[in-house]
């Protein structure tokens, strides 16, 4: 088995899913009232194999920088440099990510994988810039297996080092562009249907930013659904290693919870690198990018929150972290009908 | 002005709000991409009249617990019973809300309004269980305003101590049934839409419930929108002092976090006695019971959350809290544009 090569992933646990179940119900609670949080509870006991879960020890958000060519066309409300300068940001804790991580108890990682020029984070660049995929090519094919390769590593080695739940996140002006080519060439939908504002675009910049995902998607039917070529054709070398991230998070067992478009796009992809991966990971909430609830609606995930946000970096899913945790607890820590006597009904 | 009467209520700052949405614009994010927390960040710093916000100090969570005699008549899953039994499994921390507030970093208070026993919760019982609403007064008029004032002296308590944000959640075997009344009473509801299943009951417990809210609705309709008056018909002492403490904290400029369809029946009754209390309470989630969205359409409060709960306790709004606290971490610690070096576009 070559390295960008992943198995079939096995679902979480059944046995510990069912002791979760059953747990829930002799809880101080009617049966079912605490909803969602039950679920999300269940799902976590299923992902650890054991009932009642431990609340989490090293929650970890890994955001992957990388530049994308297409930025050069008008598809951006921000020029290519801010990719750079928010890397610093996150690396001086100035970013939404950073506050948010603190306040729900996580710490962030930033890796530079295409970032267009220096950076103090994680040096795992493949490349400056991915290439503007309206008209070429992201990646080589060795770019894109390096890419993938590197997000799994990051994975194995945030797991070897204690993460038991993580967050991919992204940061590259422009990424929302390929992200919504990759939803469209694994959903099937049109052009129009994943297009959406980013970081703010007007509608001049909607336009462009239409036509060019009109012309990577006509490139990247080419390659059907094999995910390397999609990555390689539209995606990007940031894109490529979450994949890979996302992919052995779910073979390592580790339960993630997923961002937005452009994590929601990487999660497709390594759905389809690793079948089954899906089972690993929540969505925690709803983005404004339209792209998103087409992945989520492919993926069978039904978001956590939905606030309205559109921001990437993580950030959707570290405020649904919070909500995840408190759903551990509540199985772990309630007492039961027989401990508390409280009866039954 | 007697202690049952509420001024009419001012706004948050408008000075703290229009500086906070200016110190969202200038911060490393494109404007509005993170959607409500954006939101939820200016109205903190509105309530506290300050920007940035400052994180809280103090959240509180304020339990009234209350029996009702309808409840003898087979509208919950539960017998009344397990109101003081519940009662009990707070003080012992293995309730819900107790494990839901240490995630969160709030604590929790229990208040015995109208438990039918002896309980070891802070004891303001106005009497033992309220009336059976569907034929008889829950109240004399001398208990409602017991309640009522009681209710507002727990939250200038509570403030008096240092408590920046309330919540305040219900305990009460049968307390949906007066919450569906009050709440088709004071939006013209019919009782079909009001009518949920509580903690769980089945079509013939649904029926039953159907029956008392119709007779109850009779009755409270005679006092049309009079406050006290529908406290009196168709509350209860827990309810009438949770209308009362929701009403104050909006006096006392405190924030509050609702909960479910009991606490917006006496959020509906408090914006009647102190109108405009409402803008300084947010709706921390979305019940599945019918009658909790006439409430807070009412209201004009838009729910955080809406994870299918329908628990009580004040459990929604607890799940609500690291968000709203999020909100405001990043209000007051993200970095701007000018300071991070970032470009704008």
């Amino acid at each position: 088995m070559s390295d960008t090569a992943f198995p079939i992933v096995d679902p979480p646990d059944a046995a510990a899913r069912d002791a979760a179940r059953q747990r829930q119900a002799q809880l101080t609670k009617p049966a079912g009232s605490l909803g969602r949080l039950e679920e999300l509870g269940v799902w976590i006991a299923s992902c650890q194999g054991v009932c009642p879960p431990r609340p989490f020890a090293r929650p970890r958000i890994v955001v992957f920088a990388g530049d994308h060519g297409v930025a050069a066309h008008g598809v951006s409300a921000f020029p290519s440099e801010v990719t750079g300068q928010m890397v610093a940001n996150f690396a001086a804790g100035g970013a939404a990510v950073n506050v948010l991580a603190a306040a729900a108890g996580a710490t962030v990682r930033v890796v530079d994988m295409a970032v267009d020029g220096e950076t103090a984070a994680d040096d795992l660049k493949v490349r400056r810039s991915s290439g503007s995929i309206d008209r070429e090519d992201a990646l080589t094919d060795e770019e894109t297996a390096t890419a993938v390769i590197a997000g799994r590593a990051i994975a194995d080695d945030e797991i070897d080092s204690g993460a038991d739940l993580l967050v991919a996140g992204d940061m590259g002006i422009g990424n929302t562009t390929p992200a919504a080519v990759l939803i469209a060439a694994l959903t099937g939908a049109e052009p129009v249907a994943v297009v959406g504002r980013g970081t703010g675009i007007d509608d001049q910049g909607w336009m462009r930013k239409a036509v060019a995902v009109r012309d990577a998607l006509r490139r990247a039917r080419k390659v059907g659904t094999d995910p390397l070529g999609l990555l390689r054709t539209a995606g990007g070398a940031d894109l490529a290693a979450m994949a890979g991230f996302l992919a052995q998070a779910a073979v390592r067992r580790t339960p993630v919870i997923l961002d937005g478009v452009v994590v929601g796009a990487a999660a497709l992809v390594a759905e389809e690198m690793a079948p089954g991966a899906a089972r690993w990971w929540v969505a925690g909430h709803r983005s404004v990018e339209p792209a998103h609830h087409l992945a989520l609606e492919r993926l069978e995930l039904e978001p956590v929150l939905d606030l309205g946000m559109r921001l990437g970096e993580g950030s959707g899913a570290v405020v649904a972290l919070p909500i995840v945790s408190a759903a551990v607890r509540v199985l772990a820590e309630m007492a039961t009908f027989g401990e508390a006597g409280v009866s039954t009904g």
